[in-house]
């Protein structure tokens, strides 16, 4: 008979998610089997928590969510070479395709026909997960598993940030959830002489704040543009970072890029964008940069490099429970009242408690 | 008695322009006064002319038009150094502060406070004109006066199309006026696979081909989007370079560029454009520049370079005139059945006849 | 009892090669067995043939030699995915290792640990080829075998003519063998404002101005680094390609180049050289470039597009022969009096002579 | 009669310099004077002063040197636009030429044709120096003269640093005078994984350490390539700054930095160096980078942003004299026990003893 195990998934069409005993997977070739020490909770997973309109589009049930984690690998399935069982792992949750133009010139986070981990496919909020072998990344033995786990998105923000001058540069971050936290402490620590955040959420722009924001803007207060006019010799900052998917948020960050300046596009918006590209753009001599995933695998040596030397990403991890009070944890991210938020699929509510 | 020349000029708000003979200009500290061989109508001209809405707002009449030209160096202002009586200049349309941070990082195209010549300040369609010593190119002794009098609209097309990658690559050209036609030309002579050139107007689009385009597309005859993916290996287009200022064009123009591909942006869009930020841009991984101007001097050598040795501007200009006869390059440009319009401000139009 | 072909190897140590009929390969796991159809010889080739310093010390016999080649893949080892039976394709001689830091960001090319064929493996210059799946490239349908073969070095040409900015700009291309060669014809058809070829063999030069050399200097016939002065207006060449593994012509390339000019370097120096860094580098804030192997696969992307719409090789492949005849080829290649020498490993003298 | 000040100087060949009173310079056309406040010793300084090889073919008696400071506009020559008296402002020792294709492309740090102050032409320790406003940097309010006056060495830390990537990357430092150490903090500061410093000078290793180097080598203690190898997985250094001058450091630099690595090279070595470039430069593909002088004003602007936020440059600045101790600052250089050794031209002993 098969081995079980605990998984988290939408079962069905509609709001919430389900607890289940779902089969262990089998590894096919070129699969590792990961058993899950840490996961973390992703916007996404909100989403599809949620079930809105994109998740409705694109989720087919059942589907065991979780793309963010890290592990153990404790099975492989064929074919697999510089992996073995007993390694300790993250992985990169789009599985790519490998023969395209895009993966074969080193941009396989573009790739033409990409799957997304917990999306496309089962993920890894549940005690075992398979991935394929080209998207296993090997942590190093110190890294504690929920600072393995949350690479992924810290990952986003490295590819971002780092896409371009950072040192000695004036650098906007507008909304700071999880990603934009990150920007916000890769560019502090990178070198940038003056970091700005803004976001609507009062309890996140402390922790911008505190993580190594300068100057924080709630819009709610008022207009900020001028703010970050004034700070940088009414020229705008160098560098714009969008996290925050708001249309309107966009546009005022373009309205305050210097002129030459670098906008890097992370945040998703909920439907078309209406810009002034003559004004804004054009005649400012723009670089807009859509930024998704990150390189396989320049980003990811980037990302454990500032993980390990350079910024400690402590304080961004707010709360940690089992996998068995994972409401608690979506509860808390549709607050916005945390940073990130690791499930431990492997520890019972009491273990927790324990610490 | 001060000196008098003849001049094309915008002496009333209104349709249409005047030739009128004004006082010779004096060259100030810092000036030089160039005596005009010949000059070239841009469409920036031609909505001054119409006295469209954007023209309303921006230029203060009287004003002697015309930015585009080529002529002696008659007269020198105080504080002059490196340019002499005599000399065979061009100049760039822009005049930069030189004291701003653009100004003094090699960025002065994008300069806090630019203002251009026949725009903010009187300009060459003239029989002479008082330009700033530091906008002054030198041209070389073999290089026509019809040639060199397009080499700012051809800088254009330079930065756009060099601004990137280009050998080897499959280039979209979405515009095909006088610098979509540079553009395809730059294109095709610096490498470029394949390059596709699109434009509503078929006198342009069959320039377009004759002078590098390997296909050509009107979008008034249907689709073109699916022939440029089916090209491409169904990837899209590397690179895009949107000189139309179509908002539609735009954006057909994004959905058929290739994950991580480049897109210039160098027309200018009547209003806002609204996009479809998330699958067009950041999904794809697109960069999106904005184009203006002309880096002072890079992209003057590369300008001055590619004119003298690799592309041969001539099949783009298609028609030349007596500044007496003004009227009849507007209406060409106004119909677009030409390339570039050259007015001669020296000649009359009997000398014209006579070749 | 186990198929054989024929097979061009080094027995045993000493000068010569040895056509002999050995059993075919059987390929191994990530294999593919692909049927020459063409093979080029390479200046690699020439040394293990003559037995110099570096073949002793590192080609270990017997061995099959080279590793320029095309042909149809006409066996597949276990876990080969997206090669089929029948592709017609080439290979990058680079064998990577695929696991180190280099091989995961895009840089295999300089792989920790890679190997060559027709070096440190078996070759291609035989019926019948075993190389890795990870080194293969599916080459188009109409390019003529001789033509895919040469994609190897003239790969080495677009990773040094194409690392940098080549447009408009004057290009110095030092050693003109067959990659010196190629180099020239991309430069000049990527944009070149000015091509310049160096080399001692008269053979070569005259190649080099066919093929798109605007001007050719025999070091030979007295110092030519004042004539590139001159053509460069005292300034030197943007570019320098040095192609020729001479100390000599090194040193007078780097005194050419232009300040801030960038300089390439594939040739291989049979020593150590003394260089004065002060002078021909600091001060003149010049970047030098090691150029090896082929970016795996943006370099091939490049090569197979200039191949087909750019650059037409034609020229530089002068001499054809029967595997059989390879002597002739070594002969040619060792005056130097030949662009590319093709061998047939499935025609006769015979069939050659027919045409 | 004119006025007289007090200036260091050169006045005849030999080892050693003179305080003495000259008059004061009348700024030119283009000029301004500056009172100096705070003026910066370098190693050129020290050079002078011993009358070594270089200095006796390049210096002309009786030559003002020094060439770093900081101070305030006293006077303006004609023509000067955009400084006025009382500007608090330091400049780049080099006067470039304004006309030749580098300083016409934002490349004036290596003008064709620049002269350096202190050195081709009577510099800036003393209580007035004439320098070129195009030459001027203005300095905000709140920096003190002494870290003012470090700027133009600071600026060489800068160009070098961050002429690539360099954050998330593993920095070897090679020489620890001052720009060394500079280099070391501002890696550090910019997100430098691990920072490796090496020189001969124990005084110098432990400011090294001090100021951030994670790891710190003295050659004189045995080989250190190993340590670098086996802190860096055997890949060697991402980066490698060469700025001893020394041949051997430079050739251990090579063979430690990573394929693919950047090696900068700033070091003035005292004669040719012999290089294995097949073996470290060709095979490995580096990127060597020649570094001179201050990209002006990126570099400045840098230079300023890092001083003014994110360096604190203080521990660098180990000692202060009146210009009439100036040989107690020399001496200090020559022994190397010293970071920047900064004498004052307007205070007296007791002055600087009452500090």
């Amino acid at each position: 008979m098969a081995e079980t195990m605990k998984a988290l998934a939408k079962m069905r069409p509609g709001v919430g998610l389900d607890l289940v005993e779902v089969p262990r997977p089998t590894p096919g070739p070129g699969d590792v089997l990961v058993q899950m020490e840490a996961c973390s909770i992703c916007g996404t997973d909100l989403h599809i928590h949620n079930w809105d309109e994109w998740s409705q589009s694109r989720i087919h049930v059942p589907r065991i969510i979780g793309h963010e984690g890290a592990g153990y690998v404790v099975r492989l399935g064929e074919h697999v070479e510089g992996i073995k069982v007993g390694d300790y792992v993250s992985f990169d949750s789009h599985q790519t395709c490998g023969m395209c133009y895009m993966c074969r010139t080193g941009q396989a986070h573009i790739c033409r026909d990409f799957r997304i981990l917990g999306v496309d496919v089962d993920g890894c909020f549940a005690e075992y997960a398979k991935v394929p072998a080209s998207s296993v990344w090997p942590n190093p033995e110190g890294l504690s598993p929920e600072h393995a786990s949350i690479q992924d998105p810290f990952g986003n923000a490295v590819l971002a940030t780092l896409g371009g001058d950072i040192a000695a540069l004036k650098v906007l971050v507008i909304g700071c959830g999880a990603i934009g936290l990150f920007a916000v402490m890769i560019a502090k620590r990178c070198g940038a002489a003056m970091v700005f955040a803004v976001d609507v959420n009062p309890f996140r722009l402390e922790m911008a704040g505190r993580v190594g924001a300068d100057y924080v803007f709630n819009p709610r207060n008022g207009p900020w543009d001028g703010k970050v006019r004034s700070l940088t010799d009414g020229l705008g900052a160098d560098v714009v970072l969008e996290m925050s998917g708001s249309a309107e948020a966009l546009k005022t960050g373009l309205s305050v890029a210097r002129n030459g300046g670098r906008v890097a596009l992370l945040g998703i918006p909920s439907g078309p964008v209406s810009l002034d590209l003559a004004k804004d753009v054009v005649f400012k001599g723009i670089t807009l940069q859509g930024i998704t995933g990150r390189r396989l695998f320049d980003t990811w040596y980037k990302t454990s490099a500032l993980i390990s030397h350079v910024v400690d990403v402590s304080p961004v991890i707010t709360h940690r429970f089992s996998i068995d009070d994972y409401e608690m944890g979506f509860k808390l991210m549709a607050k916005g009242e945390c940073g990130k938020v690791i499930l431990y699929p492997g520890r019972s509510t009491e273990t927790m408690a324990a610490g």
